[in-house]
């Protein structure tokens, strides 16, 4: 096959490739990484590169305009490689660090009662040997065995054979004292024997930490948890964006994109690599090694559990979406890849299904609604929504297909909740001029969620949209105008923005948002129906996810995203997943819990529920087409 | 430092090494393995090298004459690089191939009432599994998991994140029929989870063997038997000597070596390399691919588990003579690094102390002695002498340093059991001329053990050596004569010999005879003591071992070897090390019976033993000091 000479701009030098290679491939070759924040299915538009000589065959040009293809541009994960070519690459979009001070960090509460001596599987022992002499010769590792029975009740003992390489070596440092860092009381095996993780020459001083990870992986963000697990401490919280977004913004996108040729290894290699930093940075600042990590506890849904253990996720996208694996056996750190202690426990705890991950069984432990006897709905709104209705005696589950929009995708200007993110809107009902908050208290450059439910509820409540969403260009203001994507509205004007660009929302952006609601809102009403209660039998709306906790509920409830309320039921939980994984982590109970959790809640696959279509429908409107269940809001309308 | 070059006749170029570099070690970098019989310690000599151009220091020239080293012969191991050289390797001695048809292969007996459903561990299970759809969204290792508890009653199912990540491919491939490979009931924790192995996609034929090997590890030969684990047949049976030979003859040479720089990383890919071409021979033979070896079970001296499994040897030969580790857990064939199954599970039996080993737990459990109402003396000679008294009440055992002198080790002109040994020798008691058989058929080249042993006893009792083994130099034939190691007997003249070159036994072989049968004499003694029994309580005299086979009780009874007992009382067992390495193999409730037998044991250490020097003293004659223990011989001398 023919060999063609790609130059790219930023690359090291040019590299030579067959006739058809992608282009996104070709690139990566060169090592430049291009964004393909839709998985590279030609979606998003957003792996744009210029070709500058020489030219390639587009097999899709959507979101490129004919002026983009007419200057060279074309999608590097959509064009294929015929002949020598220069690309010049613009500058990739920066992932932002997420402002984790004021966004992430949670209060943790050690549970009542908490005795990490009998809930903690992990334990350091310092033991003392009696030296071998020639009416003793008992073998090194049969009189640690002896010590660890009689000395820290440890009746099985096992472990490796890189222990065993060195136990003599360590037991004649110490002179026969020695420090066991092990493994016991395992969760789902309490007769199996104890596993001697390490052993270290001496005895460490009681105050010297033994480290432990909680660690959600987010399809949108990691969050990492260190915790001492002599005393159940959380001592730091650190968080970043999971650097998959590069390959696909949402979990399908991943999906596609681990489906390719190497795209299931890159997966794994970012979000490794993503949890890797999280946990160096973490033990920085407590001044640990990550080497000293013995146990690490994750939650995520079931696509980020599956990319990062290399497991075929395929399947979860397809009918009839079933997963690999929902409960994962312990492993070891470097079977995993994680920088820590290469023979740490890693306990990836237990899904209920495709689109109920464990993120979900860790929230429903974490928020408590298991043992509740009230029943309560529990929502959590990350990248999709997820819903748990029930109380201590039963539970039913489903996964709204809501995608992104919440987090700014989809939305012409949509962005993530970082520095200029206008986050809370306010619309006057006589002008209708705008005005707003932003993030970071800068000029903005975009909206977030918490901004467009915000934007969303009062152009609703003042008209400026109709119930069925549509921008009212009748209002006779310069802030309507047709745009290229229909109507909009400004909300920011050129010289109020960073980027000195008009900020507008569109009756598409719109279309999008209303979507997404109906889709948690129609979750909540099927719920309902399959256990034949009404919705308002909920005492309690917990909603977790890092976004729900920015929620505005009076907004949310005026949207139809949320059921129409007292708000005192009301609850804000934050990332409920990495609180369940920090529980899992210090209490070996707690973690039996997940597990049972995760078996007791029936899962609802609305794909196949007849019932949800009418319930999508009807929630299509603002707040929705039955205004008998928004009564506060009919009134509020009632009231002008 | 100053670099110099190397140059070897037989390296393919010449290598630049520092100052200081052992020769031997210059020469393993330029790709020449030199032989080192006694693992570099310069006693053997037969590392010489001669260096035809500059020079090298020489730290000792032991077993060089002032002529060799006049010629530039220098000991690879004792002599280091100073300036540039060039040196010639003579052809290095090879290790014959064992005649593996007339001298190992053993009658095997598939113990009574053996049931492979009951007693073995690894499993191959056929499964039938329902496909999922939206009403049955479990998850493909749930899935798998429910079927292995209905249809193979499984309860609990655990694996590895390699079969995870093919679960998926596998079930559809096969269209969800699977079979299943897997390792339950496993003896040491039968509440353990079962471990899936490996996932095949279809139905297997119930006549596809699932293979599994017994393993025995001698410091001389390793021998493999492969098994069909779904019957217990020995299909095949295959033995080489153990690479390690090349790196020391015996165990405290192989530590010695083991214990330099990059030692033990050699000893390992030895010992791994004689292993895994065996298994690939023996696989060849009834065309099974090791990969499909799921299970081996490793018996063996402690120092050669050690060696395989990279531990720390050196504290097995300093005081107080500890082993790193008796009993080793199963582990993973990749890790120990065997070229079978990956996950295949390996078990090293247990040994009791660090000259008791696991050859002799396997021993005594094959030998039937643990089971005995009478009491068994039972006695391994191999490179070394193990003796195990006792019955099923009670068990003790030693170790005697014999050495390696009825291999053929320390004796001018022995050789082991290989073609052109002398293997019996006749001395026609009026004129002293020899006669001889020698293995093959063929002109002798050397002496091997039961030759030797043929041979003392014959000189003994024709008078050519007296009582205190010392050669008769009255006798007034020229077959008695001086040489350059003191008097000499020759057995065989230039002549009628392979190599023309008389074969002769010296004064000092002689000794070198007498300490080797005289430590296992003072063994039997010891132990009869320490039990305040006579020896001849002992009903059964148990002789393991390769070389035990080959024994002629007779003559070994003459010299001393063997107590003074009715010859009924004595059987040859041949390798009771592999007899027992299979029967832990294919019955776990053997395998816990080896351990228990290993704990039953008790060790007694001849160094720290205040009888022990007396009674090896007493036994350094032909046949002993005291006649009242040899009647038999008494009164063969006494008829003259």
């Amino acid at each position: 096959m023919a060999e063609h000479t790609v130059t790219l701009d930023i690359a090291e030098e040019p590299i030579s490739v067959p006739s058809g290679t992608l282009l996104s491939e070709a690139a990566a070759q060169a090592g430049v990484d291009i964004n393909q924040p839709c998985g590279g299915q030609g979606r998003c538009g957003r792996c744009a590169v210029q070709v500058t000589e020489g030219d390639v065959r587009r097999r899709s040009t959507l979101r490129l305009s004919s002026e983009d293809v007419a200057k060279g541009y074309a999608l590097a994960c959509q064009s294929v490689i015929a002949e020598d070519v220069t690309i010049t690459v613009p500058p990739q979009e920066k992932i932002e660090r997420r402002l984790t001070t004021d966004r992430t960090v949670a209060e943790v509460t050690i549970p009542d009662g908490y005795n990490p001596e009998q809930t903690q599987t992990i334990r350091r022992v310092a033991l003392t040997l009696s030296p071998p002499n020639l009416e003793d010769q008992t073998d090194d590792w049969s009189r640690l065995q002896t010590a660890a029975r009689k000395q820290a009740g440890v009746t099985q003992l096992k472990t490796s054979l890189e222990i065993l390489q060195k136990i003599g070596a360590i037991l004649r440092e110490g002179e026969w004292r020695v420090t066991a860092v092990l493994n016991s009381k395992t969760w789902d095996c309490p007769d199996c024997p104890a596993h001697l993780l390490e052993l270290y020459p001496g005895h460490f001083t009681e105050d010297t930490p033994l480290w432990g990870a909680a660690i959600d992986i987010g399809t949108t963000t990691v969050s990492v948890w260190l915790v001492d697990l002599l005393t159940g401490k959380v001592r730091t919280q650190v968080a970043e964006y999971n650097q998959q977004i590069s390959r696909g913004e949402d979990v399908i996108s991943r999906i596609i994109f681990a489906s390719k040729n190497g795209g299931a290894e890159k997966m794994r290699e970012l979000v490794r690599g993503t949890i890797n930093d999280l946990l160096a940075q973490a033990c920085k600042r407590v001044k640990a090694a990550p080497s000293e990590i013995f146990k690490v506890t994750i939650a995520g849904n079931s696509t980020m559990i599956h990319l990062l253990l290399g497991l075929p996720a395929a399947s979860i996208r397809l009918t009839p979406f079933v997963t690999g694996v929902n409960h994962i056996p312990t492993m070891a750190a470097a079977e995993v890849g994680l920088d820590i202690h290469p023979r740490a426990m890693v306990d990836c705890l237990p899904g209920v299904a495709s689109y109920v991950g464990a993120d979900i069984s860790a929230g429903v432990l974490s928020s408590g609604m298991a043992d509740s006897e009230d029943v309560v709905l529990f929502l959590d709104v990350g990248t999709n929504g997820e819903i748990v209705l029930g109380s201590k005696d039963w539970l039913v589950t489903c996964a709204c297909s809501a995608g992104p929009a919440f987090e700014g995708a989809g939305v012409l200007h949509g962005m993530r909740a970082t520095k200029g993110a206008i986050e809370e809107v306010w619309i006057d009902g006589k002008n209708y001029e705008p005005s707003f908050r932003v993030v970071g208290n800068v000029k903005p450059r975009g909206l977030c969620g918490s901004g467009l439910i915000s934007l969303l509820a009062e152009m609703f409540l003042t008209g400026v949209v109709d119930k069925g969403g549509s921008i009212n260009t009748k209002l006779g203001i310069t802030r309507v105008r047709d745009g290229d994507h229909g109507s909009e509205y400004v909300i920011a004007r050129a010289d109020e923005t960073k980027h000195e660009k008009d900020i507008v929302i569109t009756n598409v952006d719109i279309d999008n948002l209303l979507r997404a609601k109906a889709a948690i809102y129609a979750g909540f009403t099927v719920l309902a129906n399959s256990v034949g209660i009404p919705l308002e039998t909920a005492e309690h709306v917990l909603v977790g996810g890092s976004f729900g906790k920015y929620i505005n509920v009076e907004k949310a409830v005026e949207i139809g995203l949320l059921p129409d309320m007292p708000w005192d039921r009301f609850q804000f939980l934050g990332n409920t997943s990495v609180q369940g994984a920090y529980l899992g982590l210090i209490d070996h109970n707690l973690r039996r819990r997940i597990t049972e959790i995760a078996a007791r809640m029936t899962y609802i696959e609305l794909s196949a529920d007849n019932t949800f279509y009418d319930a999508f429908m009807s929630a299509l409107f603002l707040p929705h087409t039955d205004m008998s269940l928004f009564p506060t809001i009919a009134a509020a309308i009632e009231r002008g």
